[in-house]
């Protein structure tokens, strides 16, 4: 166990290696992982999404910058759907490295979409495990994008920003309501706009009306403009606040606990699967089933249920 | 059989509950959706995508009407992300409905996420079957994101357009790279803004650099006004070469065998994994492992394998 004990000790050409392994769906990443699993469990995890144009990036560079100021090591994963069928996200990371390089307490890492339902999910988890055991205090997961994404990111983080910023079209407001229920911190990034102030107080008047649980803990607004810094220092206590409330309240167990659910779910799903398909004539099977769909010999629904029996 | 023959003789409320059985995942929407496959193949399906603030509903609504203007019938599936714990999208639906209410060759459903990874796919290519066997001939996919959701589209539907809109965003043209691979026609909306030209421009240099396919067909980008109806018809000219192209080159059969295929092995996935943690004990065991794992008494990987041995 080579890997792990340079891992452990801070080695980041090994952490790197590793996450290329994770990516790669390599099985010598399992065997590591079992391991650095048992080491995990101390890094606060934090998700930020929110639509394209909103300044992300930059506000996720300020906020490791204010973490690495109050003494905390800090790794950002960075979910980037750019190239959903190649991989990619090699100009993101350049633009980030110019910004934080030379601190050996910040690790930044690009993951792109390999176009399978879920693979994205699990290899972001076991790259978070991954950090979480090379002894990072705060690991910043970005994503952009509406929909799934967020799903998957309020599933793997403790705590989940939402970024939002002034006038960004029509389609935004309708999005925003759902978004709100996964948020646990609100953030108006580019708050130095001329109608940052409507974004906040839509912000406020919808979360009035979508806050039915009574006693439930009020989500907090952060304004924020990233670009010049303003507000990181607010954001990063409220982030804070938020983990302290999860530890307070048994939030943080709750969530931990649904989290390695589905964790164990999803390996299922795939291992049965794997199983089933590589035994003797299960990918024989699979071919016939298809071809015998594409004839409309046969009903996807019924296909399926031939080859289970 | 009662619900496929409504539904096949084109009863509408027949339709809609059948979606609604879908979207529920009964397991009554499998046997009536195994008889409506081998009537279904006939529709065009085309995935309309992009990031929000670029007006893809207008657009969707506006190809609709010239689609119907040839006197074809088309319905509309609309992949909200507004609510991806509660569901929702109610209010997309009413604004399409006053614009396209009235006319019984369309017809109009939103579909939110669930927030189950894979499971919004699954039932997306299930009610696009429905629409199919119903007998629209063509069926509009729209859809909200960057990143795993165009994958699905791109999977699902013949024909992909990717919306784009003048000054977006830093974001969004790091996004373009990826999204211009699973685009078969570009679409720049909003063509009457300022900068309009220079996303044109700037698509155009990045088309030229990423189809490095000799003989490829290149990728068309339609000009649109879609709020004053400009570059309408012209879209929906590229939409229909887009399928003749499909068809002549037998891309459309290499299409449909990988939708197939997907199709199936999701189905597997899903059925495997149904059958292994309702026979006797399975939920016993899954909560067992999770508060094993909880513990940290044993990792998640080893317990996903225990439990499969």
């Amino acid at each position: 166990m080579d890997l792990v004990d340079s891992l452990l000790s801070g080695n980041r050409r090994a952490l790197a290696r590793l996450i290329t392994q994770i990516e790669n769906d390599l099985p010598v990443a399992r065997n590591v992982l079992a391991t650095l699993y048992m080491r995990a469990g101390r890094a606060h995890l934090v998700g930020v999404t929110g639509a394209p144009g909103t300044g992300k990036s930059t506000l996720v560079n300020e906020l490791a910058r204010a973490f690495r100021q109050s003494g905390r090591t800090v790794a950002i994963i960075a979910i980037d759907p750019t190239s959903p069928f190649t991989g990619g996200a090699i100009l993101g990371d350049r633009i980030r490295m110019r910004d934080l390089s030379g601190d050996s307490g910040v690790f930044i890492r690009s993951m792109a979409t390999r176009g399978s339902l879920g693979g994205l999910a699990r290899a972001t988890a076991d790259v978070a495990t991954a950090l979480d055991a090379a002894g990072f205090d705060v690991v910043l997961i970005e994503t952009v994008g509406a929909g799934q994404s967020e799903v998957d990111i309020a599933q793997l983080a403790h705590t989940v920003l939402v970024v939002e910023a002034p006038g960004l079209g029509d389609d935004v407001q309708a999005i925003k309501a759902g978004i709100l229920e996964i948020a646990d911190v609100l953030v108006v990034n580019k708050a130095d706009q001329p109608n940052a102030d409507i974004t906040v107080r839509a912000l406020r008047g919808m979360l009035a009306l979508s806050q039915p649980e009574s006693g439930a803990r009020p989500t907090p607004i952060c304004e924020t403009v990233a670009t010049e810094g303003k507000g990181i220092a607010e954001l990063a206590a409220a982030i804070d606040d938020h983990r302290s409330h999860l530890n307070a309240s048994g939030g943080m167990i709750e969530r931990t606990r649904a989290r390695i659910r589905r964790q164990i779910e999803t390996m299922l799903r795939e291992q049965l699967y794997a199983r089933f398909i590589s035994r003797n004539g299960g990918h024989a099977e699979l071919d016939a089933a298809v071809e015998a769909v594409m004839d409309r010999r046969v009903d996807p629904y019924s296909a399926v249920e031939e080859m289970i029996k």
